[in-house]
């Protein structure tokens, strides 16, 4: 009887749902939608019915399962405590004893970024890299840091928030958390679209991004692909801010390699090109040598790693 | 017969060794000259036959030494490899390999600053806190992170560097590591005494400070507390630099604690004031409950720290 480990990644609307060997090979993705009425309450319980439901379709019994792990998207210390998940309509309680309450096996719970670092150091861009950094450049910015394999959860759940270091005194618009200057300003897709509206505003160069009705980080990238020359200053712009931001990390963490994903990421090898020159000038000389890489799992990161996180703490 | 275990804390003059039983209580303290010359071939072998001498004189087996725990002033990896430790005229090779060749004992070897934080963190200010961050204030500034009780040594030993952490765009001096803006820069007891100077310069208020021969951090603290004006300023600059380079800290690792040590942190509470409002203003919001507190081990906290390193990979 082979066994079976599940990994679940909690999305604001969708929850998607992986079937994993222990080697981490996967037997079957599926997605339920998240129900984010009534404070969240129905969000575990039918993530446990659809497994369990999973289950009995397979024939796979509760003493072939591993356990479960689950990414969310809010902090979630050590112990599997989840702080506020605004999200998901969540306030503070143990994500891991109510789902092992649920479903009679192991659970692990961890924050998305977290576990999709995790997900990326065991079968994506940063595989056997054990001192490692993730970051999601999105919407936001989500950061996962790995010391010898393992996650930093932070006391509070908090571990790895690098999109909110402050990186810029002279910013004058807040950031989504209420503070001014945060890395994840600049080095979001929203940021992109942000350092390109300005460059635009500030300058009287043509430019093929002039005519687009909305500006989109993807626009910006493949006008600059394509040569335009405002286009190319603001992805310089964007790699500036990226390189000094990672430099920070560096300096404090020395990871061996740190890896790249989220939409942005999409713009693939020139990215690391574009932030190299500032990650160099502003690195600690003894963390100078990390490696890039960009993340290859995309959005099922958070599968593997929560797939992942219950197999390490078994 | 009760087991021994050796803390060696190598500085750039003096060796420090500290005999300890399993739970570090102290059973004696010398210390040793360190011979720098010959690229400081001398320095393990002259600190390997002043233990032994010390076990011979307490009648004290090689079987009874649960280890040897050495800090040195350069990068060290978790496997014990040194990577130029300058002040020794050190290059790169494995301390732990030739130092467990010399003695027959387990030995392992850590940066001073990370192994200083180790020893705050199992017998001073840090004491119990397993998510914890140590910043040395001192003529630098050095750090070690701890996550779970474990030091992070950075995949090339550079881990925890965060007196080089970019925070100041405006510098024109360059830190002693050649960037321009680290952290360093403004929160070392040197930090004190260039922002002081310049603060001196801008303003024309008269203060006791302008009757010193040499400003020196120390009457810089003193004459802010017997209330001068200036140095009040002076010190709430300083206070600003390092909530402000403690909040990307924070903000990255969510630690339960900051310890304060080195030369500095003799301010005392004073110090946690003067950087709270800053500290606050820059943290994620999910750390802004970290602590503070202050060392209490003073310069034995190396020592300490050496001791428990070489006990945790027993």
């Amino acid at each position: 009887m082979s066994s079976t480990v599940f990994g679940v990644d909690v999305g604001g609307t969708t929850v998607k749902i992986g079937m994993f060997d222990p080697e981490g090979n996967k037997q079957a993705v599926w997605e339920i939608p998240t129900r984010t009425g009534d404070s969240g309450i129905y969000i575990l319980p039918d993530i446990a019915a659809s497994i369990q439901k999973k289950m009995a379709d397979n024939d796979i019994r509760k003493d072939d399962v591993l356990g479960v792990g689950i990414g969310v998207p809010g902090p979630v210390d050590e112990t599997g405590t989840v702080h506020n998940a605004v999200n998901l309509g969540w306030g503070t309680f143990n994500i891991r004893e109510t789902m092992e309450g649920l479903m009679g096996v192991k659970v692990a719970a961890g924050n998305d970024a977290n576990v999709a670092a995790l997900g990326e150091q065991w079968k994506g861009g940063g595989k056997g890299h054990r001192d490692m950094v993730m970051v999601t450049l999105g919407t936001g910015v989500g950061g996962g840091i790995l010391v010898g394999g393992r996650l930093v959860a932070g006391y509070s759940g908090a571990g790895g928030e690098i999109g909110h270091m402050h990186i810029e005194d002279d910013e004058t618009e807040a950031c989504g958390c209420g503070n001014y200057g945060c890395f994840e300003e600049y080095a979001s897709a929203t940021g992109v679209v942000r350092i390109g509206s300005r460059i635009l505003k500030a300058t009287r160069k043509a430019s093929t991004l002039r005519d687009l009705p909305q500006l989109t980080s993807k626009d910006i990238f493949a006008a600059a692909s394509a040569g335009d020359e405002v286009a190319v200053a603001i992805t310089e712009k964007y790699g500036y801010y990226l390189g000094k931001g990672l430099a920070i990390v560096a300096t404090v963490l020395n990871p061996e390699m740190i890896v790249l994903g989220g939409g942005v990421s999409k713009a693939g090898e020139d990215l690391i090109r574009l932030l190299k020159p500032s990650f160099t000038k502003y690195v600690f000389h003894g963390a100078r040598d990390t490696r890039f890489a960009l993340a290859t799992l995309g959005n099922d990161a958070g599968m593997y790693g929560a797939a992942r996180l219950v197999l390490q703490q078994r």
